[in-house]
């Protein structure tokens, strides 16, 4: 540090008031009249009839009666207007509300015969905004997931033969948590998410449709920084081999090309604090735009080579079934898709009016550009809101008003990304992949609004 | 939805493959050969003598002796790694590592007499990137939290006056959630964080000097749009009060030029779920930019008015004691501030050579611009990189590649905003406010690092 790029401090400017002093005038004369008495307002409010819920009955609504044992009064004021409420945590990290205790992480019953090599849903129609809060974050584990201890945790990077790598480096989580880092928010989503869609088993909800689907700002050191202190021959070295410590020994190709360009992570942080136990605590490969099954946990190897691998988890896992009876591999990156998580399956609107339309979209080659909404099962069209900032290979967050005219309507939406790739629909996607695939399903979603409110998961064919 | 804006999808076209088929060859043929072998290939290695830490070393120290009872084997492989883990969660809510036990909030012993007028620091040294995970987000509570029931919550808008607000109204959540709303990142801060520094009470640790400061993504409806829908005049009325409804009945002024601006809003939303019970559940207002305070929890009232109100908790509370002995009152904005969380006060550097130093940065006037970062005291000073997406009253992550020679250094951060506002030294900020304040501290903090290794809290003069 002996470069100086000494800038001299300016001189404190007095602060800018908030609030101006001018403004601040003497209010305990117009206290005694009553002015500020905020019961006596409300029910000058009553008596002016202003509002459909105006005065004495908002009064009573806004102050109702304890539930909870607290002092009575002449307001019914609930006991936490009133008494002394909890103390600072003693135990030291915070959970969710009580009455939150639904909003949960679920698996599907019956879609695996163990719950080691299975699944658990994000509850994507309870959540807001493009954060996946870390202990709501789906699960897929493929022998289960462990509380891996970190001081005996290592990641080894080594070639498939020495010219490739020239100084074969294992690193302490120590000593990778000193080298210079990134921190990027990033969508990660299973490659069988919606997998069911394409037998046209339409599940009930939106978690259990797309609910294989989170984001979180992920922190870790770029692959490319390791690789070079590991002295790669990038000439020859133009794969990646990501090696997993869990019982399921997962182990995947990750092209060069993509760690070159620096997007490949290796990430112990997540959402501000390192990465949960059930997402690969330690250490998990961030891959950005790829399928979550490249996204290696318990990351404990890399191996650099000059072809791919084509391991049990990519020659045989995570493949196309094609209408011809092939089977089309490699097909990792997740194109762009979107779902509408509110109105969706499973939830019922109690009555005509407005709504807000929400939901996510997302694409693994670069940013959304744009979602359109419709109503009327994709005859008509209008643009959505988009949330900004509006990130690279990121949930965005999209919006859109909407007045429910009580009839039954077909929820769609459909988004578009950077590259000018349109989300398709189940004709065009069957088109080309036919019904017997299991990965990969990026169609636009249909949500029916019933009569009766109801909505459910449809497919038009 | 009458509007047509469709635009035909365009045809699928066949996804671009991650991995080019042409790459993909027999590897059989290679696996009998040993060339895939990870075994042979580390002792292989080993043999080549590559690399510091290569070959059989590196394999011992990648494959530790299991702690935890696994089964033996050749390899010495750990349980987690030949064993079948636990299964995908049955409670639905995920937890932090138990090797993560130490990273909590924390409260300060003997800093206030009871616990639930009080505070919890959040852990700001253990944390990445910029959010702050909700289970470590700091607390402040005026007469403890409560886990309010949202079903009997009550939102109510009325005007100091009939003529202000002509339709008063009450919302219950489900109303307010129906709402169109909004998800911004924003950072929050109590007025008082680093308020033990005026008096050069120098606490240990990061986490006590700045741990009330977390960022969240936040989610609720713009204030505007329910000051709309309850017809405000906002000719006459150029303030609001928002009121809480816990035992403490926290009331605070918020200017009308604010809340016209669309930047507060009345957020259900945290970190995409609901509010956590310690930070306002279900209903807290978000002022970006202002002091904590304002950020009124368990929100029950919104009263607009034609001039401030004076309110205990702005007219005895949260005021800077200058040194002539008067008030200044409603100094709410927080300056442009930042602090060094890596290596900071109680760390200890094991050794001499590179750091890379990070930590936090923000505005509450707007966008961080610039961070320096200085490791003689202010003498000289270097930029620091800044990790995008930099946005406005939000926290900003810096970090500067550093290598420490072993002497004695003083580290300090230097940050810069949009309004072309610099943070002041203690020199600068003590001769305009003398060192009897509480509040709004947002001086540049010196971390010593000591030969020892050990990071010490310490003020120039």
């Amino acid at each position: 540090m002996t470069d100086s790029t000494d800038r001299p401090g300016r001189l404190l400017k007095a602060p800018e008031n908030f609030i101006s002093p001018d403004g601040v005038r003497t209010v305990f004369g117009q206290a005694r009249q009553g002015r500020r008495d905020f019961i006596r307002q409300a029910f000058a409010a009553a008596a002016a009839g202003g509002g459909a819920l105006a005065g004495q009955q908002a009064l009573a609504q806004a102050n109702p009666v304890p539930a909870d044992g607290g002092d009575s009064n002449i307001l019914n004021l609930p006991a936490h207007s009133t008494g002394l409420g909890k103390g600072v945590a003693t135990d030291g990290y915070g959970m969710p509300s009580s009455f939150e205790r639904n909003v949960q992480r679920r698996t599907s019953p019956g879609l695996t015969q163990t719950t080691q090599s299975s699944v658990s849903f994000a509850p994507l129609q309870s959540l807001f905004g493009i954060v996946t809060p870390s202990g709501l974050h789906f699960e897929r584990h493929h022998q289960g997931w462990w509380d891996v201890d970190p001081s005996k945790h290592r990641l080894m990077i080594n070639g498939s033969d020495n010219r490739i790598v020239s100084k074969p480096l294992v690193f302490t989580m120590d000593e990778l948590m000193r080298l210079p880092s990134v921190s990027r928010f990033h969508f990660i989503e299973c490659g069988a998410n919606t997998g069911m869609e394409w037998g046209n088993v339409a599940v009930p909800t939106c978690q259990y449709s797309h609910g294989m689907l989170s984001c979180s700002e992920f922190t870790g050191v770029p692959l490319k920084t390791l690789l070079d202190m590991a002295g790669v021959d990038y000439k020859r070295g133009r794969f990646v081999l990501a090696e997993g410590a869990d019982g399921s020994s997962m182990t995947r190709t990750i092209p060069m090309d993509m760690v070159e360009s620096g997007e490949v992570f290796v990430a112990y942080g997540q959402n501000g604090e390192m990465l949960r136990p059930e997402n690969g605590y330690p250490l998990r490969l961030v891959v950005p735009g790829v399928q979550g099954v490249s996204w290696v946990k318990y990351l404990r190897r890399i191996e650099v080579g000059d072809q791919p691998w084509a391991t049990k988890d990519e020659a045989v896992h995570y493949i196309d079934l094609m209408p011809g009876g092939q089977h089309r591999q490699y097909t990792s990156t997740q194109e762009c898709k979107s779902v509408i998580t509110s109105p969706s399956g499973g939830q019922v609107l109690l009555d005509k009016g407005f709504y807000a339309v929400t939901g996510l979209a997302w694409s693994g080659r670069g940013k959304v550009t744009r979602v359109d909404v419709s109503a009327d099962g994709g005859r008509n069209w209008k643009t959505a809101q988009l949330q900004g900032p509006v990130m690279d290979k990121c949930l965005t967050r999209f919006s859109l008003p909407w007045a429910w005219d009580g009839k039954p309507s077909l929820l769609q939406s459909r988004a578009m990304d950077s590259t000018g790739y349109v989300q398709p629909t189940y004709q065009q996607t069957r088109a080309v992949r036919g019904t017997r695939s299991i990965y990969h399903n990026n169609s636009i979603q249909t949500w029916l609004v019933q009569e009766s409110g109801e909505v459910k998961n449809v497919q038009l064919t």
